[in-house]
């Protein structure tokens, strides 16, 4: 694209670095702010970058935080106890939003894969063995995507903390609440049945 | 959405005010510059505050540009008794990508749009009619997008200029370059034959 303007030019080439973000979508956001007042762009500008400069990753469970320990670590009202492993902060805040879970979390900050060049030790892997060889941790709950890559995390988790005094589980999978029986692949209706729950316990919910 | 940061939460809202973004996109575009380098951030904050505030629009024609007369109204292999009225510098871009047309642009900023709010004033054309009345001007070809608010433009800017000494265009309507006669609709068909030219000019480009 010719854009006569090298400061249109600059600003739609970085304004396209971002995922899913083509040439011609970033032309388009970046007239838009050309018509909108200028301070709207400051704001925008000075937000990513206070984001970017001045972000905390929790000392205890690594997740995004504007302080050292974030404010479920911090929150006396939650038990320390049992630990729940996600990838990032969006799996924080999905299992938050369920308002089920009262424990801490400890956030992996991706998941193993060999094709990213991701490896264990880019993943806050062993401060979680740490905490489970401190002794203070009693169930540790895998809470990672169904993926070949979130299977793989998993397991080698499970390899590093199976010797350890510590209850080791995973969310269920199962049918989606609301889902018709029919259209459900075969994995999941399988594992549905075989990791079948007493009847009182879908009476709670 | 509860972020628990308010650094992210800022960077997210700031994010989602561009169209076509929600808080979700938002979030991922967010969480993916931590991931970068910081210089990543700092060049698009910086390249989109430039822009904003630094960019120019041409004196003569009111494209973008960086400096007060652009590029092309500057160029002196290009001639300035033919003018090409556009929406805004997209239209110059797919204009200028044909490499079809030596003329001047004007650019007039958008279409009537009584819904938008935007009328006459709201758009470049009384420089276009000064352009004219200049006496300068030998041909004006309009170039808006064949919808309701561009025709509508296209009739008022008609009926200030139709009493100059000025010839007045309109780009071509007609089936596409590589389309099917029978998938082409009614209105579109119905032009091109009332708009036939003759077989030699399909020779020629």
């Amino acid at each position: 694209m010719d854009f006569s303007s090298k400061l249109l030019e600059n600003a739609v080439n970085e304004m396209s670095q971002l995922p899913g973000i083509g040439k011609r979508t970033a032309l388009r956001l970046v007239l838009h702010l050309l018509k909108q007042p200028k301070d709207q762009t400051s704001y925008l500008a000075e937000a990513l970058q206070s984001f970017r400069n001045e972000i905390k990753l929790c000392k205890n469970c690594h997740n995004i935080s504007d302080v050292e320990i974030c404010e479920i670590c911090s929150n006396p009202k939650r038990n320390p106890e049992i630990i729940c492993v996600v990838e990032d902060i969006r799996d924080v805040m999905a299992i938050e939003n369920t308002a089920q879970f009262k424990g801490h979390y400890h956030v992996l900050g991706g998941k193993i894969s060999p094709i990213e060049g991701i490896g264990p030790h880019n993943l806050t892997i062993e401060s979680l063995v740490n905490k489970v060889k401190s002794g203070s941790v009693k169930e540790v709950i895998f809470a990672l995507s169904s993926t070949m890559e979130g299977d793989t995390t998993n397991f080698y988790i499970y390899r590093q903390l199976e010797d350890f005094d510590v209850r080791l589980s995973t969310i269920a999978r199962g049918i989606s609440v609301g889902d018709e029986l029919e259209y459900a692949d075969e994995v999941t209706l399988g594992r549905s049945i075989v990791n079948r729950v007493p009847f009182e316990n879908s009476l709670k919910s």
